[in-house]
């Protein structure tokens, strides 16, 4: 890759950091209706998965797996759901997120439901760290 | 597994078989407004993806990155869209979907997106027809 990776300006302003993986940023979305993860592939000037090599698809997998186990530790969850669309933002990231029947959302996707609810600082940093750790405890 | 796998009637009866690779059967969304293929790995009492063993988790990302790129191949494409949702349907089952600008959902996702517009036959058979050829010589 010859263009640095920079986080996207979108995605950094609606989440805040939890921890690096070896392939992506794991970011939590600033919205407390959903324990929502993001994974942000640090590769420049990639948008979809396919453009990752073979190894680092791999590793994504790998990372969403970890995710998705991350936030059913400590978030109530009766389903996960997985997505990566990027129709707004191009620089690839996948959602991983914790539902709940009954959620703000619930059927339907999260993605265009609604508008965000930002956490309370206290709830959130709570919610990073304890996500970070088990993040930290997993990851190989 | 105990239980024998059998397709849930709500994804039998709002898509047409495409093949069968040799972990999911792909299937074509009978919805002309979108190039959409639905994935179901033929796993009995499955709805989340880390329930799939290690292999099978594998065997999973490949088949769709098979469907990825034989939907690249044979629909107009701006950028793919993957899904695992399950929220309605629990049978595990992921989506992934040709988008283009300013088709019927854009830019939003295509589930819970509208009615879906049944296609004529003809025309289904053409894209079914494609598509199982590109994932038959893809396919190992």
């Amino acid at each position: 890759m010859s263009a640095e990776f920079a986080l996207d300006p979108r995605l950094a302003g609606d989440s805040v950091p939890v921890i690096e993986l070896p392939l992506c940023s794991v970011r939590l979305m600033d919205d407390a209706r959903f324990a929502w993860l993001l994974l942000v592939p640090r590769r420049a000037s990639t948008s979809e998965i396919h453009e990752l090599d073979g190894i680092e698809r791999e590793r994504l997998w790998r990372e969403i797996g970890l995710a998705g186990e991350a936030l059913r530790a400590v978030a109530p969850c009766d389903k996960l759901n997985l997505g990566a669309l990027g129709n707004i933002v191009r620089q690839l990231h996948v959602h991983v997120v914790a539902r709940r029947e009954g959620d703000a959302a619930w059927p339907g996707p999260v993605w265009g439901s609604g508008v965000a609810e930002p956490y309370a600082v206290q709830a959130r940093e709570r919610l990073v760290t304890a996500l970070h750790d088990r993040l930290a405890a997993a990851a190989d």
